[in-house]
């Protein structure tokens, strides 16, 4: 960490600041500029609130040099981190394709849904039980029911099951879910990830609309601090400027949290452009991106589907996708599943 | 609600779209134009989910024309809504100013601040118990225990508190609150604000980092449909490209939101700019540009403060501009608390 | 187009909006709606100010239907735009690799570079000429004599030359140019795109840092309109929160703008993220997404560029990036050059 | 400016990042951490592009310590610039209203505007000749047939005008206009502003959509180092992904620009929000955050104005915003003109 002094910094106020950063065993090293004084910080400064600096009469700015995230980042665990489900593992050079419908709707619905993705190529099964929507007057999902269904589905199909918790006291409904998903409104819903983090399930954690790669990463890292190191890192699109899809489709986020971190990637096509005819450009783009998994809308009938009909594709439309995605895997000397 | 049909539109597609709306008593109007066929949409479009209308074989695009959010909206609530909080009251004209520490650290630290806040002229008192924070590694805020040293420091100063609540399961220990307070990062916690709505206090609720003004009230919507009126709307800075502030404030949230809803608004200056210098400036701002409430961070000791050091008030900045605030709202006829 | 009109609407005030209409041939359909009025317009809307109409006393909103795009909108015209550079095509199914550095600076650098991008696979060279700095005291580019020596890196290779134009005055020294350039910050200098209209050479319009794709369309139109058809459209990331890169590389603009246009796509993914590390992995996924050309930033010594030394990837790294980029190529059957 | 070395920096790769940095007269000072090392630059790193030292080796990331821009920076100038303009002076602490209608129409539209504007208390009259338009189909402006109507006006009324220039080749008919505008579409249009840095006009220079204030700052440096000084910073809203109005307007702009730089500062709030409902509450706001001038767009009848017809106030709502205006100015002890 640096600090640079203000120009008129009074010399008590700097020996003030060096007193609070001994206390707290850091040592410093001061280099006397032209136009600028600063002090470099040598020591562990994770425990340094930056913003508690700028109180100290004297600072002018503080600069970070070492990252704030210690378990997912790769400069302490070179390895990339696979993680086991079900008979599958993501992280290991494999692609994983999630796919199923927006919500679970019915019995009927997931079931003849499960077996569609199943038959075109899909390893594990999406559906939202309990929906994070914008009014409360749209369908807020089908919650325990729905989990029910989904495990029926699972057992028709053998897929794994993803689906999304909205508050930590849900937490029992999900003993049987194989990954729980966190999504991008509850990144930053600390309580709910330190829940995550003392259970030991995996956590498809998505990134939120408006926050950086370093924030998802330290939202990870509040899962992970509690124990639970098994955190797949989810891009589904950022908000910008641009109307014509629903977001904008951070494809860089893949190896760029790659380069970052130890963690296996993910990327929601469907979410991130909110746009059927843009999925199979954006899921293979994803796939020359080095993305370890994917996951795509389907629905059996999106026309009378309960949400985000606009985004979910229909199984034939899947099909030929995953034939396309299949293709490029085979160039790439990966497999699917 | 407008839907624009694809030029190629199938007649049996747009017959079985005609078929949905009618099922959910929707009349329609077609306009025949020369490059584009429209259909317009006549009843309570309410209940439609707009993303759903794009998985019809023969839409285009859809285009709402109703507001989705009803409690909130001025056009069937001409009048302000005035809530009380003790003996005072937001959205009534006055203006209430709500001043404290970002975190509640200590007896000393919270005592002597609220009783210079009451001092200089505050009419609420702000302090985090619970505290959403970036990292794991920074304080997390001193939690139920927090929220005790708030009631003693209302008993010594008779000031109502305001705290932050992050999870649904801690509301019992917000019994004794005035008013609870729902983070920019729990906006769409949706589970926390249906809670909310069945609790019968004042609700303050700040605007996300990246959500609309739109998805602000269709929030306020989740805590009012469950019969929770009293939602105070508050603007704490929006996330953009620009670095030198935190945050960009955006002032003209309050005029506006005033335009569409009758709810109070508050604005925060300290979270939406996070630099002291600009507090001054950016509070008379909101004063002329209408709001109803300030929420101000103020520390008895910034440079030992134990989160967000930078941006909070000593007690003598803070009295130093609200001499500022009561001049200005002494020109503009209004009377604070 | 579509008029929102306000619940108060004064009929006097309604006959006035239908008579400016019919003023301009338009025809409308009134449409009663439960909470809402509104009038649908027939006929050529591409004439009316949108922003115009709010002017009218009864008008709450103004909603568009029809795309404001004509010469570039693939509607009315199905099939792609090809265009001829030299011997090459781009927009016919082939992916053009156009590589150079940042900036032209010297004739051995300039010379070394090309040969050795050539020598790689490259069709095209790029340098820039006239270098648009964000500050005065960086290096301005070489100006005329700058794009000398890219003609004489033509004569040496025989690859087409892409450049930079920063002023419509300077015109006459792009006499000997293949493409011209027109970079993000000037996407909108509609005096620089109405004078590139009259000139009969292809250009390369570059979207800039927060414009839409609607908005890069009509910047194309500015060209298009004045006579010129051969524009090549660029995604060179936008601005977003996000920092770790440098702009936020839209990757679904690749096919968005293929579907909504008939011009070629080309794609920059050195301006787009700002890091050598990810030119590779985005290639890739710019190619997966269907662009028709990259733009790629090489320069012979990068280390002592007087330029974007960050982004320019080295000869070697060039190649193996090359030799990665053919082999996709070969995979979805395309040829480059 | 500081480098931080990467953790596998090679010996002989930092002795030619040493060498490189001597060459250009820069002292450099090892800080050896614990996880980092960093080096500390002293001397005038302006002459450093950061981007190019990202091209060394053992270079992991570049943080600047000193700001880039010199001229306009307050440190260097603590006293605030007053710029005369006919009899009036911006920067001194009056007040300045720059009032006029969006473009200039015909002789009678921009005259009775103009004396309107003049009898409601504007001190200088804006108007535009030539018109940067998203579409080549809108109206352009009347260019040096608007500037001659302009001229007329100030006859009429002795107001000082202010106009847009969009092309440098346009110079020579900007001769007895008063002050000339840069748009926010051409901030960064380079030619263009060192053109302007030759003449010896005030320029009222505009934040681009998406530009940094210290883009802003760095594009007053290009006038500024071409030796005209006399630059007026004009805040005018930035693109965000909030719909409900046409930019945000970032008023904190306004203290900071002002703490940063000594240059006198104008707010537009009609562009800025693009809805006249928010004129005046925009207005006041921007005078509280202390703005030395306002630009605020005013038509005879916006009904039927050729451009931005809903942003434009009318002569009547122009006057009731001016009274309001006038108060708050008479509180702060400010005059007008």
């Amino acid at each position: 960490m640096i600090i640079i002094l203000k120009n008129n910094a009074k010399e008590k106020s700097i020996v003030k600041l060096e007193e609070l950063l001994q206390a707290k065993h850091i040592k410093t090293n001061h280099i006397q500029g032209i136009n600028q004084n600063i002090i470099g910080l040598i020591g562990d400064t994770s425990c340094i609130d930056m913003d508690n600096l700028y109180a100290q009469d004297c600072v002018e700015s503080v600069k970070r040099v070492q990252e704030p995230y210690k378990n997912s980042n790769r400069k302490f665990h070179p390895d990339n981190t696979v993680i086991s489900i079900g008979n599958t593992k993501i992280g290991d050079g494999s692609l994983q394709i999630i796919a199923g419908p927006c919500s679970v709707e019915s019995e009927e619905q997931i079931i003849t849904t499960a077996i569609a993705c199943k038959q075109a190529g899909a390893t594990m099964l999406r559906g939202g039980a309990f929906k994070p929507r914008t009014s409360p007057y749209s369908f807020q999902g089908l919650k325990d029911e729905g989990i029910k269904l989904l495990l029926k589905a699972k057992a028709e199909t053998g897929l794994p099951i993803v689906t999304e918790i909205m508050s930590q006291s849900d937490i029992d409904l999900f003993t049987d879910v194989d990954v729980i998903q966190v999504g991008a409104r509850n990144m930053q819903n600390f309580e709910l990830l330190k829940s995550l983090g003392r259970c030991n399930k995996p956590i498809l954690l998505k990134r939120g609309l408006a926050n950086t790669l370093e924030e998802l990463l330290m939202s990870a890292e509040y899962i992970m601090s509690e124990g639970n190191m098994n955190v797949i890192l989810c891009e589904r699109g950022i908000r910008t400027f641009e109307t014509m899809t629903r977001n904008t489709f951070d494809v860089s986020a893949i190896p760029l949290l790659k380069e970052k971190s130890h963690l296996p990637i993910c990327a929601d096509p469907s979410h991130a452009t909110g746009k059927t005819s843009l999925i199979e450009s954006m899921s293979l783009a994803a796939i020359a991106a080095g993305t370890d998994a994917l996951e795509i809308e389907v629905h059996n009938d999106p026309r009378s589907a309960l949400s985000d009909g606009g985004q979910q594709l229909t199984p034939a439309m899947f099909s030929d996708i995953m034939e396309k995605i299949r293709g490029l895997c085979n160039y790439f000397g990966r497999k699917i599943g």
